[in-house]
């Protein structure tokens, strides 16, 4: 069989399987995730020597230790997934909430009801914990997956979906609930973004281009998770103890994801003060400074700020640094260099934190907090699929509720249109 | 200039105005819309003259006399696009609308805020009056609009462009907040299908053709308005009253729009009484009747459906029929046939009308009411940009919600992540 012809059977079945899910009940679906983690904990020993092969053939071909160590399965994190999948199965069933409903002139009665969206394509990289987490979430909020993993990973992704596609059969979920595209060659993704009619929506999880890649080429709708060029603006009246603390867990707790902070933006008025304080600090940390004209003036010692600076997402230690005269300049900058993920303002000032809220546009806008909580755990979503930073569909942390969509439900007694 | 400079000129202007739009407060939003309507009127000669133009041009080339109708403004069209503008000034402003907030164990407050889109572009085709329709509920949601209409209406849309871009300009809203593609080679729509980053969604409003082209080359996402292959299942608990007043509105009130009906099921313990009554009411009202082998057999002379015409929308006063064994049969001929527009079923029995409810996956589900009333201004939105039949960011009737996007914004006092 050609490989179009293998992603089209595949997707035939999840949009099969996809029908009986929408109405699955919530038991069922709690069942299957049960299930799920119950099996991964028993093959334990298998999906290790899987993931071992994985491993040994990134070595042979050098890959990095930083992607060794993503592709790396261990006990702890095969018992994190099981335990992740557990957590999964209490959280809300989304599906038949009814958000709205109201009574129209004709007395029609009408709903909006969340259910599924129905076939989602996941397409990802290195990590086969995406492999279950994705499985998870979609199955919870009733849609049939589609798990198309990276070359780096597939021994041990096969390992994994062959597990826990059995695992729902078992627990009463149709046969396609679950399908994993066993082939790496790329054409599979190519095949994938044009089925129309059979996915509903690809979600692609990974590096820059990949997803670039996939929202300039793909005719089936798509769900952009994006890159951060995150902004912390101190204002002229922040507190300087929240601005600090802020601005290290930012940049510092884990500087090499998409909610990490990659730019300071400093009020001139204070500029003086706060600078060679928050400077001194994150040259301690080994943070690299690359500083404005402004900036150079007032801190020794650092690396001048190209325009190109102002627009990377460094995913490092490293953090471009800007003097703004105004408010308004710190809000058109964002508005200019910003990826529209996280941003935020650090001010003691209520209009101006007001302002900020209203005119910042970006999928989370804090006032003195860390960008780093943009996050569905941390917002209480009880995991997610991913950050989108596009503006349709979704925006932000993706829980389950993001995975579904809504259909008008209308109660009539015989209504006629006049 | 050339027409990718020209296309991306304008997008720039638009991406502007629509950084000022997302705050703009509701008063000059209104008083916009309230100056585009003056404006209408005052310049209903020179519209009526420009739109004489294109009816010329169009009986030139030997246009069809319904598409030339659809083209075709007058007084009372213009008085009534005029009166649509003052109606849209007084729904409610969508904009600052906190959908939902809430507490994170952190004390985080995080709500979810109702923002503008950005830049909306809207690809059209005759109907001059989409112009200011659109433009209206864009303005009003807080957008800018990018509009690009057919060449058959160039002169009657370049007239009225001018008239309402000036208008909001003089009501205080940036320049850049309507803008009109004035030259009709198709290469502005390529140029538009790439612009990501400067137009945030398109909206395709015209034949299936036009559509399907749209959704498969745009890289900026898409809002698919479809068509619609609706169905009216006549349960064995039906009410026959209320099956016959449904189907004959469904099928005729007005048969060229996506939420007519163009199939009729019916279980096959009523057919023998229903399909008789039924079938000379339609042939009375000039109604083409193409039914299955089972019908054929109740009803005399009529046309024998073919598997396509299960399928298509005849958006005329044709009607397929097909008897069936089942509640089950019903759905699952839906689902194989159905574009997941609008779906009724006409029953008494509770149980069944849930199922029903629950199992059709479609834009609009209907017990005992007219798939007619799939409708913005039905629903009570109080107009429509399109109906959506994709399931991704709104699905049905598209009012001034569905032309928005959420932000969180998130109060804090300092919070770092642990």
């Amino acid at each position: 069989m050609d490989i179009k012809d293998y992603v089209i059977n595949i997707a035939k079945n999840s949009k099969l399987a996809a029908k009986k899910l929408s109405y699955a009940d919530t038991n069922t679906k709690n069942k299957a995730l049960i299930e799920m983690s119950k099996a991964l904990l028993e093959n334990k020993d298998y999906i290790l020597s899987q993931n071992k092969i994985d491993i040994e053939n990134a070595e042979k071909i050098g890959t990095s230790k930083a992607l060794i160590d993503r592709l790396t399965l261990n006990d702890k994190r095969i018992t994190d997934m099981a335990e992740a999948l557990i957590k999964t199965s209490s959280l809300q069933d989304p599906i038949g909430e009814v958000i709205k409903m109201w009574k129209t002139p004709d007395e029609l009665q009408i709903g909006q009801m969340r259910v599924p969206l129905g076939v989602i394509g996941i397409i990802y990289e290195a990590r086969p914990n995406v492999t279950v987490d994705a499985a998870a979430l979609c199955i919870k909020s009733g849609n049939s997956v589609i798990l198309r993993g990276g070359k780096e990973a597939i021994n041990s992704n096969t390992a994994i979906a062959k597990i826990i596609k059995n695992a729902v059969v078992t627990a009463g979920l149709p046969d396609g609930s679950i399908e994993f595209i066993d082939i790496t060659d790329r054409e599979t993704v190519n095949v994938m973004m044009r089925l129309n009619g059979l996915i509903d929506v690809l979600i692609p999880r990974g590096g820059a281009g990949l997803i670039k890649s996939v929202v300039e080429n793909s005719s089936v709708p798509v769900i952009e998770t994006g890159t951060g060029n995150c902004h912390v603006y101190v204002d002229k009246y922040a507190d300087f103890d929240k601005a600090e603390r802020i601005i290290i867990n930012a940049k510092l707790q884990r500087p090499a994801v998409c909610n990490a902070m990659e730019s300071l933006l400093v009020h001139k008025d204070v500029a003086h003060e706060f600078l060679p304080r928050i400077s001194s600090k994150l040259k301690e940390l080994k943070v690299q400074i690359r500083g404005c004209a402004a900036t150079q003036k007032i801190v020794k010692d650092i690396v001048p700020a190209t325009d190109e600076d102002f627009g990377k997402e460094f995913l490092d230690l490293i953090l471009s640094v800007k003097v703004v005269d105004s408010l308004e300049e710190a809000i058109d900058h964002i508005f200019k260099y910003s990826t529209k993920h996280s941003e935020a303002i650090i001010t003691e000032n209520y209009t101006n934190a007001q302002r900020f809220l209203k005119e910042v546009d970006a999928a989370a806008v804090y006032v003195n907090a860390s960008t780093r909580f943009t996050d569905g755990e941390q917002f209480g979503f009880g995991g997610e699929i991913g950050i989108s930073t596009q503006k349709l569909h979704a925006r932000g942390p993706m829980g389950l509720e993001q995975l579904t969509t809504t259909k008008y439900v209308i109660y009539g007694d015989g209504q006629i249109r006049k």
